[in-house]
C-alpha cells in the first residue's frame, strides 16, 4: 500500500506517522474534523495527537514499535486520507 | 471576571490565552471536544489552536491586540471552561 503513505512523513523515537492537512476554509476544516472523529469512533481507533488551528489539521498517529501500522490503524489512516480528500485537502 | 480566568495563562506576542485541560478518559476529551465545536458553531468562534491527544485538550485563544477578549470571546472561553468542568477536565 505504498501509494497510501504518500505525503505521510515517519518519524522516529517514538515511531509515528505525521501528515499536515490544509484546507481553504474553517467549514471545510471543521467537516474534516467531525468526520475524523466519526471513523475514529467506528473503528475504536484516533490518532495520538491532534492540533488543528483555522484552516490546518495535523495528524499523529501512532506506528507501533515495529514502525508498522496494524491492518485496523491502516484502514483508520487510509480513511483520514479520504476524507481530507473529500474536503480538498492539499499539502502546504 | 477574575474568576474566568483562573487556570488560563497569557501568552504574549501575539497575545493570546492558554489553557491546558486534562481528562481521565478518551470518551471524556471526546465530549469536551464536540461540545467545544458545537458551541463555536453557535457563536461563530473557534480557538485559534487545538492540540488534544488521548486524555488532553490544549486551547488557545486569540486575545487582540489589547490583549482582552471581545464579550462574545469571552462568552465562548467561559463556554469552553465549563464543558471542561462538566467532563471532569482538571489542570495536570
Amino acid at each position: 500500500m505504498a501509494d497510501l503513505w504518500e505525503g505521510w512523513e515517519r518519524r522516529e523515537k517514538p515511531p509515528t506517522l505525521f501528515r499536515r492537512f490544509t484546507f481553504a476554509r474553517y467549514a471545510q476544516t471543521r467537516e474534516f474534523l467531525d468526520g475524523l472523529a466519526t471513523a475514529g469512533k467506528a473503528c475504536g481507533l484516533h490518532p495520538q495527537n491532534i492540533n488543528f488551528g483555522t484552516t490546518y489539521v495535523n495528524v499523529t498517529l501512532e506506528a507501533g514499535d515495529s514502525s508498522r501500522l496494524s491492518p485496523a490503524e491502516e484502514a483508520f489512516a487510509r480513511q483520514i486520507t479520504a476524507l481530507a480528500d473529500a474536503q480538498a485537502g492539499t499539502e502546504p
